[in-house]
């Protein structure tokens, strides 16, 4: 009983030449094995005014950000990175099975406000951008397989997307790995000044009533192996038990010999296509048995660095 | 902007008395309330044969065995249990978004097989038990929003559960925190002496290939904040990265007084019900968007230990 689980599940995502339960005994092809078969144009580069490099204790964090689900939420966030805002805050919260918020301590009860960080440029107040009204021209990958919530499902730009078009209406899904913005009760209290990434089931509750940022394309091992917090709502309890934020840069503001080699596969590219059929109908000796369908929080765009998948 | 996400987040689950997007001002119950409000019939305190209590460095963890859904697997388990067979094993994988496992490590590749821990009187093979006919005379709190892999899912007994009537099956679902039962290839291979508990979106794959024995009741933490393994599949790559298993025993193998006075909300419960809908519907202040839906790894039943919620 050498890897039990372990043994075959390389193999969990294997493509199937149908889409019913297979019968056949050969095993479907890996994602690994597509991954190694893709093409360099089916990955993209992500803007490095996108991407942010959060430096943990631990390590680094990447987040690409969504500026074209959230462009005021982006767009503050850059700017509190280049006035260094998050320079010295801390996780404040790991909620498990929930999320990881990082924030600036000082605005916590027991805090000292005159030591928090200031907004400076930044705006201390953004329209929600909670949805958006769908964009035709975005590629769109459709997951044939529905949700619970919303009337369609699918990536555009690497991100997970639900969308409703009776209402004209798309938003970014609050999947593992994603990055959404804290606020207070107003709506528009929300700046980027504080955010979470998402480190259990999907919270689908909060789709409508939180901005999505972005997502952890590195690092999320970081963020979802912290000590979970004591305090109600996850919080930590004492200071002590946070992890400090030693900075977050924008990868813009490093030399380009700096920046990560980081690429993320085309979520319109046929290699993501065939990831999904895989995850929809592989099967292998260790998982005779297809699950068939695919959730949109089943599956994420793949991450490589230096030309290896992570 | 103080605790932002956190500020109203102890008030997400609240009662609505209408199915659509809540137009009253007045927020809903709060979960903390519906539980505080719960009778003491409504709450049910397990078999002390099906609890398990896996003492960590950290602290303990406490697993309900499902003995209804894979009563092979209950009775191969307890019987090692019994014979001390899990004490000095250790946690040797933990994979981002998927399943920290335990086993032993002298079984992996560089182990030294000599060293096993033998089954002794526990069986080396078992009928898989992925699923079972459905029972009629089991309490059944249907969950009304549907599911993208099953015709019904819903509650029995504490445990998430997906139907299908047709086919005349029944199964646990792999949601976040339920405890599986790693195998070799073949189907008859798991028995019980390799475990994992999901730590990440619940992956669905496994729910007709892989066993299920029960739930982590407390001491999850434990389980999701450990380091992830960096070998392949989330193995650690060095035997000092493993968390060791001091002890494994069950609750009945302790006299009375020693044991936990820990209880779970009955699923077939008007508390839980009333969760369900508040989950579904609840609203308030920093959720004025109800998400309406709810999916099968969205909700669990509450526990409580010596009377407080966990």
């Amino acid at each position: 009983m050498r890897h039990h689980l372990a043994a075959a599940l390389a193999m969990t995502l294997a493509l199937a030449a149908t889409s019913t339960r297979a019968a056949e005994d050969k095993p479907t092809p890996t994602a690994k094995e597509l991954l190694a078969a893709s093409k360099p144009s089916e990955w993209r580069t992500p803007d490095p005014a996108n991407l942010l490099y959060m430096q943990l204790p631990q390590g680094r964090v990447v987040i690409e950000l969504a500026p074209d689900f959230s462009p005021l939420h982006a767009q503050n966030i850059r700017t509190l990175v280049r006035q260094r805002y998050f320079d010295g805050l801390a996780i404040v919260r790991v909620q498990d099975n929930f999320v990881t918020q990082w924030d600036d301590p000082n605005g916590d009860d027991g805090g000292d406000k005159a030591k928090m960080h200031p907004l400076g440029n930044a705006r201390a107040t953004l329209p929600p951008e909670f949805t958006r009204p769908i964009d035709p021209k975005q590629a769109w990958t459709p997951l044939p397989d529905g949700d619970i919530h919303a009337p369609q499902v699918g990536f555009s730009e690497g991100f997970p997307v639900a969308r409703d078009p009776a209402h004209d209406k798309e938003w970014l899904v609050q999947c593992y790995g994603m990055v959404g913005v804290g606020r207070d009760v107003p709506p528009d209290s929300g700046n980027g000044s504080a955010l979470y990434a998402v480190i259990g089931q999907a919270p689908r509750r909060l789709d409508h009533n939180l901005a999505v940022a972005g997502r952890v394309l590195q690092g999320m091992q970081y963020l979802s192996a912290l000590p979970r917090g004591t305090g109600p709502m996850g919080f930590y309890d004492k200071a002590s038990e946070r992890t400090a934020i030693l900075s977050v840069k924008l990868a813009s503001e490093l030399p380009p010999a700096q920046r990560e080699k980081i690429q993320v596969l085309r979520t319109d590219s046929p290699t993501f296509y065939a990831l999904i059929d895989v995850a929809r109908h592989g099967h292998n000796a260790f998982y005779p048995v297809p699950v068939g369908k695919l959730g949109i929080c089943d599956i994420q765009a793949p991450v490589r660095v230096d030309g290896k998948p992570l």
